[in-house]
């Protein structure tokens, strides 16, 4: 879908088919600030196996320098072996969901039903940071766990047997229970990455299309530089990557390639959602609307401590969610009064209405 | 899509949402003789991949039996370790391809492009027959070839420091160049798996939907017993795998799992693919074009040896190629008539017409 598939003047009242158009008023112009190119992928999983390949590639490239691939890259690489398959890795945080595919699934460090009876690789893992609620109460201490684990992120990117091509981060760990960090975090973590000549990965297929107030919810951080790539898929009905740095585009050609690239048709559908995004001013309803649930929700939890515990999600739109130590039963007692919601992590209710939620749809709560 | 998404009366002209009829009127009413279950994925590399996962899955639980996961197993999952993260393979064949995710990647053996710099599996490869064309000249070698191949893949099934859990392989070798075995060497492919207890995954994904002059390629090799899995994708514009075995079904939920699990729209869209190709009968056309255009060839190849050699595919639908040692000169010239072929492995033109190919459309080789 890189190229122009279909390039032709539109036929009577049919829209253009022309692909650069469809991305350049779709999903290129939804792009997070500072990346500016897009490679289409099938899924999520498919969006972030791109991306690992994409830093995979950038890494070789680096080392190799403009030499071409060696005769001993080229044999051993048909062998699944080093130095043509070398022993890389992706850095993933515990309690990430990165996808279920081999290579998305070795990131995957949520829980063990996503990974038990399947080979993986010895790719490291980080803690990601256990913040305590509420936040105001616990400042130095969370100011320290977050430190803690870029201490640990930068010992393993030091000292990993498997060189680090790229960390790859969700902007709140959804599947995992909705575990939240500051926004100081990402930017250190983005300090670190650049010091080391690692790539940052921001993983915001559950996170991304304003369900956090932002567009993307990695604007919410005021990043010192972009992030490398972001992926993106759900809500978007299309999936893929973005990125910034044309050297992360191969070479030579058919390195990322495969028969669908994505599919034109989901590249179209999100171009009508992001439409219907601005017309309604979906994000800025998402930002308030959350906010007017977030302290009706922070209410209830002083009201009903034992039942709303670690409220989180406050300035992260409709991004919310709380413990329960009776998790399973409320989930169950929501639905027979007509309410959905999920269960995350181990103990976590989390909320994701649809970007159209409002006020009103809200009375359940008072 | 296993359960029924939508599952409601029809309304008013729109035809019925219910997923169990759209499967058991499409997908499943072309399934493979023997296989009665569908998984549907998203692309032929997710295809492959679930199928994989379906193989590991099911080589664990027959050695665990009837116990449950062990907490050593829990842990060492999360940490990508053995023995939740199984040392396991999957076999391929060189020359095979079989996708471009990681998973999938570690199986393919096409061509070095695809795998460079990608961190890899250390899984077993073995030969894939080298024959000798015209076949009637060397049946004696290639018969010795087969079962040269067949007796290296049981010494690495028999001596795999990384247990085979099972065999995937393409009935044509169709991106490796065109490469064909005989129905004999399948039908110890499949015998010799059933004894070493390997399952036997057979790749559809370019050969499956009757470009081979059968609805599946395989059903040419009258097998002793079915495969115990058949992944497609590309022209059925859906994508997942067969199976028959119901223990290829893990006994818990969310093992096999994604958020998309497919498209409906694209089991919809086989479906009339299917009802278009029995309207048109056109896995019969393809087989009688086919032969027509098989024999034309044949003809050709004898009047212009240093043009054509080793031409393969008889009896198997238009799904034909041929050595060139001018081969990319070849393809441009054809371009340049209208008629549009394509490459495959280092110096081999195949053809790939669509299944409504008919014989007014070959005049261009008289």
């Amino acid at each position: 879908m890189i190229r122009s598939l279909v390039n032709r003047p539109a036929l009577g009242n049919f829209p253009s088919l022309d692909m650069h158009d469809i991305l350049s008023t779709g999903l290129l112009r939804a792009a997070p600030p500072g990346l500016n190119q897009v490679f289409t992928a099938s899924t999520g999983s498919d969006a972030n196996e791109t991306a690992y390949k994409a830093a995979f590639m950038w890494r070789r490239a680096n080392e190799r320098g403009d030499a071409d691939f060696t005769p001993e890259e080229i044999e051993s690489a048909m062998r699944n072996q080093a130095p043509g398959a070398p022993e890389y890795s992706i850095l993933s945080f515990n309690g990430g969901f990165h996808g279920r595919t081999f290579g998305s699934l070795a990131t995957t460090r949520s829980k063990p039903i996503h990974k038990l009876d399947i080979p993986s690789f010895d790719w490291p893992s980080a803690p990601f940071p256990k913040l305590q609620y509420p936040l105001d109460q616990f400042s130095v201490e969370n100011a320290a766990e977050e430190q803690r684990c870029i201490d640990e992120v930068e010992r393993i990117l030091d000292t990993s047997s498997k060189p680090v091509a790229a960390i790859v981060v969700e902007p709140i760990q959804s599947e995992g229970g909705d575990n939240h960090a500051s926004a100081s975090f990402f930017c250190k973590l983005r300090v670190l990455t650049e010091q080391k000549g690692v790539l940052l990965i921001v993983d915001e297929v559950q996170t991304g299309v304003g369900a956090s107030g932002k567009f993307w919810a990695h604007e919410h951080w005021d990043l010192s530089s972009p992030p490398d790539m972001v992926t993106f898929s759900k809500k978007a009905q299309a999936a893929g990557f973005y990125y910034g740095k044309s050297d992360l585009r191969p070479k030579q050609a058919y390195r990322q390639f495969n028969t669908w690239m994505g599919d034109p048709a989901r590249a179209i559908i999100f171009r009508s959602i992001l439409e219907e995004i601005e017309r309604l001013d979906l994000v800025k309803n998402v930002a308030q609307v959350g906010d007017r649930l977030f302290n009706s929700l922070a209410q209830l939890s002083q009201k009903y401590p034992h039942e709303i515990h670690n409220l989180r999600g406050k300035d992260r739109g409709t991004f919310i969610a709380w413990d329960s130590t009776r998790r399973d039963e409320v989930i169950v007692k929501a639905l027979q009064k007509g309410v959905l919601i999920g269960g995350s992590g181990a103990r976590a209710i989390r909320l994701r209405p649809m970007l159209v939620f409002q006020n009103q749809h809200g009375t359940f709560i008072r």
